[in-house]
C-alpha cells in the first residue's frame, strides 16, 4: 500500500450494514419506500430482488449467499432462504404481509428466533374501504343499478328500498387495524360497533392498538365500540354472534383456534339472532379457512345469512367449478382488498420503524408471537 | 238540546287540527311517522292521501274541499292544491323533499306566504353512502371485480393498484346535510375535506348546520372542512376549483345562480388543477341542471376528469338514446341515491318537529326563502 499515512477513514472502514429486500415489486415500484429509509440510514445499503409469485409457488431468486451471510435486515413477502443459518446476521426479518402463517412452517418460523414482524396495518385504510364499499354495493343493490346501466336503462325500482346504515350494527370479529379503521368509517356513518377479540380488554391501556397505524386512521385508543367481547371458548364467540349484528367483519388472524370459526353453529346462531330487517352480512377479509366454506354455501342457499362479501376463499384461486361461485348473494373478489398504490410506500415505513427500533434496543412494532401465531 | 246541564266538555268541543298527508307512499309505509305524530300531539287528526307520481305527472288525488279548507298543515312531496285561497288554514307547507325547486312556478309559492319547509337533512346518510360508495366503486375498480365474478374467473390484476383514499381530498361544493355527511365519512376515511357554500362562514357560529339533522350524522358545528370557500361570482366558485380536488361532490341546491354551474371552463380548471396521481372524480347528487351536461360529456371524452358518478341528469328519465350513457368513465343511477326505508320515518320527524315549532312560535326548521330558492 505504499509509503505514507495511509489511515482509512472511519466511515469508509465500516461496512454498510445490508437491508436485503424480496420484494414482489418491480425495484422502480418500491423507489419511494427505499429512498426513504437511505435518507433515514445513511450507513445503510439495499439489495433488492425482485421476488414473484407464478403459478402459486415462489419463483427461486438469485441471492448471493454472501449477500444473504452480511444482510441485517431481511424485508420480504414470501421469499424466504432454506435455513436459519443462511441469514447468520440479520437482526430482523420484516414481512410486508399482515400475517406470518405462510411461513409458519418454514424452519426460520419453528427453529429460529429471528424476530419476525408483520406489516399489520398498512392494510387497515383500503381494506376497510372494501369493506364499506362491499356492505354499500349490498345494501343500496348497486350491482343491479350497474346491470341497468349496461342496458341504458332508467329503473327506479332497482334502487329504492335501500337501508340505509344508520343504526345499524357491525359487529368486528378481531379488532386489529383493519376492523378498528372499518369501525371509524362504519361510526362516522351513524352505526353501533361492537368488537370481539381474543384476550379481554377491561382497561384504557388494553384497548390501545400497539402495531403500527396509518396516521389519521384506525382506533388507536379502542373508543369506537360500544361494546367489547372476548375469549376463545366456543360461547364467548357465540354471544358475541347472539347480539343482532347488520354486518359481520371476519378480520381475525389464521390460527388453530380461528379456522373454521364461522362453521354449521354459528351460522345457525347468526339466523336465530338476526337483526329485524334483515339477516347478517358477513364480509370475510381475513383468509378462507376462517369460514367452512360448506356450512357458508348451506347458510347462504338457506337464507340464514342475508349475503356474503369474499375476498378470500378456501384455496385460492377459487376454481371455476367451484359452488361457492353459484351461491346466492354472494359477492366475490379475488383477494385484492389489501391491495394499494401506496402499498409499499407503507410498509417501508413499517421496515424503517423496526429498523431504529432495533438500532434504539426498544421493542419492535409488529413483532410476531411464533407460539400464537400473529 | 233536551233539559238538563249539557256542557259540551272542553276537549270534545274543540275540533281537532287536520293534518293533510299527500305522500308517494301507501299509508302503511308512513304507519310509523302517524302514529309518532299522534303520540306527540294528542288534538290532530291524520288524513291522508296516497299521492302518486305517473308518466312525468303528479296523479290527480281526491282531496275533498273541506279537508283542505280545514287543514292546519300539509304534508306533501310534489302534490298541491290549484291556489293558495283552497288551504286558508294552513300554517306550514311541511314538503317531503330536499329541495323544493319543483314548485318554484306554482302559486302557492309565488303569491301566498305560507311557510314552506323542506325535508332537507333526512337524505344526508344515504345520499352521503351513495358518494361514498361511488368513489369506492370508481377507485376499487369494483365493476370489473364484479364482471370477472359473474365470469367465475380469479384474475387479481383488476383489484390491484387500487389508489386507497387515505390523504385523498374531497371538495364539497355546497356544504349542506349532505356534504356535511360525506365529510363525516371522508374524513374518518383520512381524507382532507374543503368545503364551498354560497356566503362566507367566517365565524364558528356561521359555520353551523342550522337545518335538520339525523343524530349522530353530519357535521353540527362545520369542524370537518380542512378550508372553507365562498362567494357566487365565477372566480369565487373557480378558487375553490383550482384545489387539486381528488373527489368534487356537486351538492348545491338548483337555483339560476347554480345552473351549469360546472361548465366548460370548469371542467379546463379541474383539468389543470388536476392532483397528481388522476383527474378529478365528479360525483353528482344535487339536480342533472347544475352541470351543463355536454360539457361534461366532452370532459369525459378529452380525459379532463377521470370520471363522474350522476345519480342526477338533465332531463329524467334520460332517454336510451341520450349520449351521456355512452361517455367514458360515467357510472349513471336513476335518481335513487335519496331513498330509503327509513325516508318517511325520518320526513315526519322534521314535521312533527316543526309542528311543535310553529304552535311554540319557534323558528320552523328548513323554512325555505323563497327568493333565495331554497
Amino acid at each position: 500500500m505504499g509509503g505514507g499515512q495511509n489511515f482509512p477513514s472511519r466511515e469508509a472502514s465500516k461496512e454498510k450494514e445490508i437491508v436485503l429486500c424480496t420484494l414482489p415489486w418491480p425495484e422502480e415500484r418500491a423507489k419511494k419506500g427505499i429512498e426513504e429509509l437511505k435518507k433515514e440510514f445513511k450507513n445503510v445499503d439495499v439489495h433488492y430482488f425482485h421476488s414473484k409469485y407464478e403459478n402459486g409457488k415462489v419463483a427461486a431468486i438469485d441471492v448471493p449467499e454472501d449477500v444473504m451471510k452480511r444482510a441485517s435486515y431481511l424485508a420480504t413477502l414470501f421469499w424466504l432462504p432454506p435455513s436459519p443459518s443462511c441469514i447468520p446476521n440479520v437482526k430482523v426479518i420484516q414481512f410486508f404481509s399482515a400475517g406470518t402463517n405462510h411461513v409458519a412452517k418454514h424452519p426460520i418460523y419453528t427453529d429460529s428466533k429471528i424476530p419476525l414482524c408483520s406489516a399489520n396495518g398498512v392494510h387497515g385504510p383500503q381494506i376497510a374501504e372494501w369493506v364499506i364499499m362491499m356492505d354499500l354495493v349490498q345494501s343500496h343493490n348497486y350491482v343491479n343499478l350497474w346491470e341497468l346501466q349496461k342496458k341504458k336503462e332508467w329503473k327506479q325500482g332497482a334502487g329504492m328500498q335501500v337501508s340505509d346504515r344508520v343504526g345499524k350494527r357491525v359487529g368486528i370479529l378481531g379488532y386489529g387495524s383493519i376492523g378498528r379503521q372499518v369501525a371509524r368509517v362504519a361510526k362516522a356513518m351513524g352505526m353501533d360497533v361492537i368488537a370481539y377479540t381474543a384476550s379481554p380488554r377491561n382497561t384504557p391501556e388494553s384497548k390501545k392498538d400497539r402495531g403500527y397505524i396509518v396516521p389519521g386512521t384506525g382506533d388507536p385508543d379502542g373508543i369506537f365500540p360500544s361494546a367489547w367481547y372476548s375469549g376463545t371458548r366456543k360461547e364467548d364467540v357465540h354471544e358475541f354472534l347472539k347480539q343482532e349484528i347488520d354486518l359481520l367483519v371476519v378480520a381475525v388472524p389464521l390460527t388453530e383456534v380461528t379456522t373454521h370459526f364461522l362453521s354449521t353453529d354459528e351460522f345457525e346462531l347468526l339466523h336465530k339472532s338476526k337483526s329485524r330487517r334483515a339477516g347478517t352480512y358477513v364480509a370475510n377479509i381475513a383468509r378462507g379457512q376462517c369460514i367452512d366454506q360448506e356450512a357458508l354455501i348451506t347458510a347462504l342457499e338457506k337464507g340464514q345469512i342475508s349475503g356474503a362479501a369474499l375476498d378470500v376463499t378456501d384455496c385460492e384461486p377459487l376454481p371455476a367449478d367451484d359452488p361457492l361461485w353459484n351461491a346466492p348473494n354472494v359477492l366475490i373478489t379475488p383477494h385484492v382488498s389489501g391491495s394499494s398504490d401506496v402499498y409499499a410506500d407503507r410498509a417501508f415505513q413499517v421496515l424503517i420503524e423496526n429498523i431504529k427500533r432495533e438500532k434504539s434496543g426498544g421493542t419492535l412494532v409488529n413483532e410476531v408471537n411464533r407460539k400464537r401465531g400473529y
